[in-house]
């Protein structure tokens, strides 16, 4: 069985942790550990699997794979890149095909999102049991969780035992209270279990324009390379974008649902339930950061703070997530709408819907610390052994202080090493580069100066990772 | 006269904004000027005003000094300089005495406190010059303003004609409404005025000991020099910390209370005053800088933010306060208790009540950037002549990036020149200094580097500004 991880959508309820490069699915649990290592982990603990495939945008595929290197699973990992989000239908497709191809029509997959919890992993390795057996039946299976409260936010699947009656979308309330009343009704998970044959021949009969622009696309694709398959950008953006409920699911009759044990399920889908995991005070109030927080008959709040401090002073039920470049103020009661605010964001073009100030690179990450008329101050980290691209900047001078670690420095013809508590600098004009030859992190403070100092005055000549 | 301007008292309630170290009368409203540089402009356009004297904590004097030059007040000015803040009897006392012995005691004196608003100059002028008539007839003289709400944040004046009866501390609500339905009942504005003789006299009669500690102090201080008296440490701060209403005002029968004129004063004491000089919105919410500000169903909210982000989603009367290192979000109805916020976190002996991010010096100010493991930036601005101290660093080497500006360097023997978009950098145990040799301000990227990076590695060889 392959385990098919989809990394897709932000998750823009919560905003400002989550942004459109920085999904829900890399957001660090108290744990430490984010919800797709975690998904990582899930995949290959399930005793039938036996390979990996990871689809996800080409933009964050760099910090997906250094996730599932992190989270030591050791299942043979194709990562499927996809050059713009299609939902979940296309991604499905692609993976199916790609089984297909190497595999043969008979190969099951499990379709797992990356965005949720399960607790249970020996009730969801049963569960999985279940559901290959089905597979291996032809069923298209869906795993049903058992509702707990009358939830607005989540689709329904209707069933009479194994067998999936019908697919409903979020509920109004009176409805979701229905279904919740009637036994009959169970949460849609997102996670599926099929043939890869099975789910061909539905796609075939419910979305044939769809699979024909996934294979044409497939197609148009470089063939895979360091386990790695570029999806076309020009074709795969003709792409439908659809989900998988609604292009197959909601459509077939041949779906089943799995139900049987309680596996912990849960989908963390705002911050009144990603704060709800950590412990409250006597106040009632849940803090990331206690150290970094003053509050002051404060009650019933969720904050989420990080290296600044945050002060609340005789306020109820708020929610308070503070990061580096944007804040978000809002009544508890309102954490379902925050993706409002992220669209907003969106629509008007602003930086804090796209990204952090740290952004991460195929090379590491680097952080935005400051900026101003003239400058602008980042601190770098290259993994050992990584190297930027050799470029060209036509207007800005670049200033480079190694703080740790030891850098490999080209300036034109000339290479030279410069170690930490070091600097050097390159003139606009020249061409340079910075790679670290160490086994230790390589960090520096860049500092940039100019009269144009925009992220588009770049001239890359070569580049490690085919950026050039 | 002299105009005695007060500049004490950190102003809490305005915190994070106000800090020890960034009191509320430098705190700048809506058209960009501070409240000091305001009170300086009023002090100066009294036509009886022949002289200026400035009181605050010695700390502060730098960036005292800039905003009197700034307000092209042309008044001679004495800045007399307190080690630790004392209150306002002491400081009145020092300008007292100094008074005398510059110019004698029959000089009147007005005092000014530098944190709240005049709006009607012409208003407050004739009040002053009524005020100075009841001096020369070697009354004290408090200005009294008329009330216009039960308000419980303020001493009030019994009045009887011009005759002070009584002075009455923060009443409770039910008092407070009792004084305002009265008529007889004025708020205690903190400005005074008399004849620096009769103070002399009422000091010696109600607070001898006080008196006595202060003309220790003055004596045992260095000569003014440069227009400045720096009181001595050591006995200043054996001074009783005590108001000048306390100490005199309460006791005295010889007050006068002017209240004539309606001069537009205002306290300006909390956010909610200060917010609610800027305009509302459709929704009744107040922001600084609505351009980075997003409000989805937020209702009468007072919003100081600067430069990240604010979203707001579905909140009411809530206040939030945005620095770079500090956050506040109260109940709006809470604005008087910012201030016990404050006196925790000074408590604790948090950064955060002590200064901001951006420090002032006498040779210009600088702005913490970031600070990680191994390393800190900053921003460094010199005004045009100023250098830093001749110093050194056991433990960090420190690199240079003149971003705007010329940089004079040296570095142990060497003097050299460092151009804008050039670096520099001076290793750990090198004497080392910048200056600016230029007619503009030099801005200059700072970054220290190496294992430790406290404040206190320093050695310093000369200062131009005497802190050797």
């Amino acid at each position: 069985m392959i385990s098919v991880v989809l990394c897709g959508g932000v998750g823009s309820r919560l905003w400002p942790v989550s942004r459109e490069l920085y999904p829900k699915p890399f957001i660090r649990l108290a744990d430490g550990q984010s919800f797709i290592k975690k998904t990582f982990v899930r995949a290959a603990a399930v005793p039938e699997a036996e390979a990996l495939f990871v689809v996800s945008n080409r933009r964050i595929h760099f910090k997906t794979a250094e996730e599932y290197a992190a989270s030591g699973a050791s299942l043979a990992a194709t990562f499927i890149l996809e050059p713009c989000g299609r939902n979940t239908a296309p991604a499905i497709a692609a993976a199916v095909l790609e089984a297909i191809r190497t595999r043969g029509p008979e190969m099951p997959l499990l379709v797992l999102p990356s965005d949720h919890l399960i607790a249970n992993q020996e009730g969801f390795n049963a569960l999985v049991s279940r559901a290959l057996e089905l597979a291996r039946e032809n069923r298209l299976v869906t795993f049903g969780i058992r509702p707990t409260r009358p939830e607005t936010g989540f689709g329904y699947i209707e069933a009479e035992g194994e067998r999936a009656i019908r697919f409903v979308e979020k509920p109004p309330l009176a409805q979701a209270e229905a279904y919740l009343a009637s036994g009959r009704f169970f949460w849609n998970s997102g996670m599926f279990c099929f043939r890869a044959g099975t789910m061909l021949g539905e796609l075939e009969r419910y979305a044939p324009e769809l699979l024909r622009r996934v294979e044409a696309s497939l197609a148009a694709s470089p063939a895979e390379r360091d386990g790695r398959i570029e999806l076309a950008a020009e074709s795969f953006a003709r792409v439908p974008a659809v989900s998988i409920d609604r292009a197959v699911f909601e459509k077939s009759g041949n779906v089943s649902v799995v139900t049987g044990e309680d596996i912990g399920w849960s989908d963390v889908g705002s911050w009144r339930e990603l704060c709800g995991l950590r412990p409250a005070d006597a106040d009632g109030n849940r803090t990331s950061h206690p150290e970094k927080a003053v509050l002051a008959e404060a009650k019933n709040c969720l904050v989420d703070n990080h290296s600044r401090l945050v002060a609340a002073l005789g306020v109820e039920n708020l929610l308070i997530v503070d990061t580096e470049d944007a804040l978000l103020v809002a009544d508890k009661g309102r954490a379902q709408d925050v993706r409002t605010i992220y669209d907003r964001l969106k629509r008007e073009g602003r930086e804090e819907a796209l990204r952090h100030p740290t952004v991460f690179k195929p090379w590491g990450y680097y952080v935005l610390m400051g900026e101003g008329e003239r400058f602008k101050t980042k601190l770098l980290a290259l993994k050992p052994g990584a190297r930027i691209s050799l470029q060209l900047h036509h207007h800005r001078s670049e200033h480079w202080i190694v703080v740790r670690g030891m850098a490999e420095v080209t300036r034109e013809g000339e290479v030279f090493f410069v170690n930490s508590n070091e600097s050097t600098f390159i003139k606009a004009g020249t061409r340079h580069r910075v790679a670290n030859p160490g086994k230790v992190e390589l960090v520096l403070i860049e500092v940039q100066s100019g009269d144009y100092l925009g992220e588009d005055d770049i001239v890359r000549f070569e580049d490690a990772y085919g950026r050039t």
